[in-house]
């Protein structure tokens, strides 16, 4: 260890004081704080270190999951079909477009009234050229939970029946964005039975400028970004190992709390659900009643302006975040919403000043 | 400014709190920086704010430029055709590669015996396909500095030229990586009458996470990455403000000092030269005499193996990178390199121990 003591001189302005890939000493202690880290999300995640691909957010690995995928099945299948969900983050919406633009086919399957997406509308939609299928594991909108495993459940079956030899069995693949989850839900990739995840460090109170998408053995993508062919060749460009670090200790910090941290979460949001609905009668709570994250509360009320309304949240010294239903569910008007999510400082007596604001 | 100082609640696992695109109070806070920064970056590079793409780095920026150019061109263009040099970056030449699976087509032109680009060959390769061409402002090997800005002029004549009305006399761009420059060279955007720039904020002392692509006003690039439509709908996903703040700062440090920076190193670089000719007989001194930054020393010694120099150096606390000239010059053979950067902190005491340890 002698090695790292020694004051170091030379590659100031190359930038390789902390470029993994160098062979010097430096090099290799940050190749090593890398592969810590990998191996620890790993660890969470219930998958092998070599599943875990870094790139730089949320955003990136989502677009990696679908171009990805894409690119490599069209050299194999004609006019590949994806399906998404109707609430998708546009990091998917925006990216099944660009699927659609290179010659590809989209279904989006429309959620209900609470925002659920059903596993046998999906498995419906399913045909012998659809090689993926994404359904983010929380609407971030409303927090309302999917039923990934279930839907992996019916497409293991599907996969399983094809005829042997076909499509080697491994088509659709099925993707969740699980960035808004990562906090508090269970991330066994095993357990909700995807081929490929996406997390997002900001989202794990991490720093921004990384995130990961879990990709495991089954699954064969081709990069969306070309050059020195870090992670395994699917995301070229030196790792940004201190952000990385960061990830891996803000996702193992919220992976020891996540069952206190609901339970505590979930009375706050009760609470704060019953005494809204004591103040605006009228107030609509978005969402599922049952499949819920504990620390989103997404409202509408008739008639009033989410914007002009969060503007003036705001100047009470509470942020929330606007947004729109359009779309998101079956047969019902765009509306406007208005989503307060709680954090882990967030306690009653914030709560209680959030409901005197309103 | 009181609006700031309250206590804020809510929004902490939610990852909103630093979301320039935010409409809360610290939303607006972050946005202001993120467009401060930008501001800074422009004025350096003589450019307009708006021609500023921040990015994940230089290996994403450099991506943006080839494949967001090609991508655009292809609607009106059969077979587009790009033109790099034989020195550029994997982040360069492997996206090339990708641009020949999409279809299009790309030339190579040899660097010279001091890896410099000739800029008529240059010309002599441009076709009434051609989209873009690169060349980076600084081979990163061997610190040769490429006549850019000839290149720019004559492409400028080129496109004048070009009878009216076709391609709108604005293909093929320029673009050229000036990362391995920033620290030490102008930045000039207008001097170097280049189209498209990749900086790398890692590579002016900045933190890793951050770059940009400049992107001239006649220039129309189709994005790589997908979604919620951030920088101008060119790369989605949330900023990194934190990154892009370091970046900017960074490179406002850099541009102050470069000019003062760049005669210490060149005595520095100078005498380092002629010490190892002296040590070491054989020595070969690789780029360019003079047209090479101040802070890079290429050398290769016949019959020793670079690796094994590199570990030996490293162990004496001398940090250097490895590399290969292969392909990098026309008709000589492959050969094994040393590089030696100086940097901000590097001192004459320095490069003393260095020699004595060669």
């Amino acid at each position: 260890m002698s090695l790292f003591s020694k004051k170091r001189i030379f590659m100031d302005y190359a930038g390789g004081k902390d470029n993994p890939s160098a062979i010097y000493a430096e090099g290799v202690r940050s190749r090593r704080e890398l592969e810590g880290a990998r191996t620890s999300i790993a660890r969470i995640l219930h998958v092998g270190s070599k599943d875990i691909i870094f790139t730089s957010g949320g955003t990136e690995a989502d677009n990696l999951a679908i171009l990805g995928t894409f690119e490599m099945a069209k050299e194999k299948i004609n006019k590949p079909h994806i399906i998404i969900s109707s609430v998708e983050h546009p990091a998917i919406s925006e990216t099944a477009k660009e699927v659609e633009r290179r010659g590809g086919e989209v279904t989006v399957v429309q959620a209900d009234e609470e925002g659920l997406i059903s596993p046998q509308e999906i498995l419906n939609e399913v045909k012998d050229n659809t090689i993926l299928i994404s359904v983010g594991l929380v609407n971030g909108e409303t927090g309302t939970i999917q039923p990934v495993s279930k839907i992996g459940r019916l497409i293991r079956e599907y996969r399983k029946d094809l005829p042997a030899g076909r499509q080697e069995k491994t088509f659709p693949y099925l993707h969740t964005d699980a960035s808004q989850a990562a906090n508090l839900l269970d991330l066994s990739v095993e357990s909700l039975r995807v081929d490929l995840m996406t997390l997002d460090s900001s989202k794990v109170s991490g720093s921004h400028g990384s995130g990961c998408l879990v990709t495991r053995p089954n699954v064969i993508l081709y990069p969306i970004i070309f050059g020195g062919g870090q992670e395994r060749g699917l995301r070229s460009g030196t790792e940004n190992v201190s952000a990385i670090v960061a990830f891996a200790k803000a996702l193992i910090l919220a992976d020891k709390n996540k069952e206190k941290e609901s339970e505590r979460l979930n009375v706050l949001r009760k609470y704060f659900i019953e005494e809204i609905k004591k103040k605006i009668p009228n107030v609509v709570i978005n969402g599922s009643q049952e499949h819920n994250l504990p620390n989103i509360v997404s409202i509408s009320i008739p008639n009033v302006l989410a914007e002009f309304m969060a503007l003036k949240l705001d100047q009470k010294g509470i942020m929330v975040s606007v947004g729109s239903a359009c779309n998101s569910r079956k047969n019902l008007p765009d509306k406007e919403t208005i989503r307060f999510s709680f954090g882990k400082f967030t306690t009653k007596s914030e709560i209680v000043r959030a409901l005197k604001a309103l």
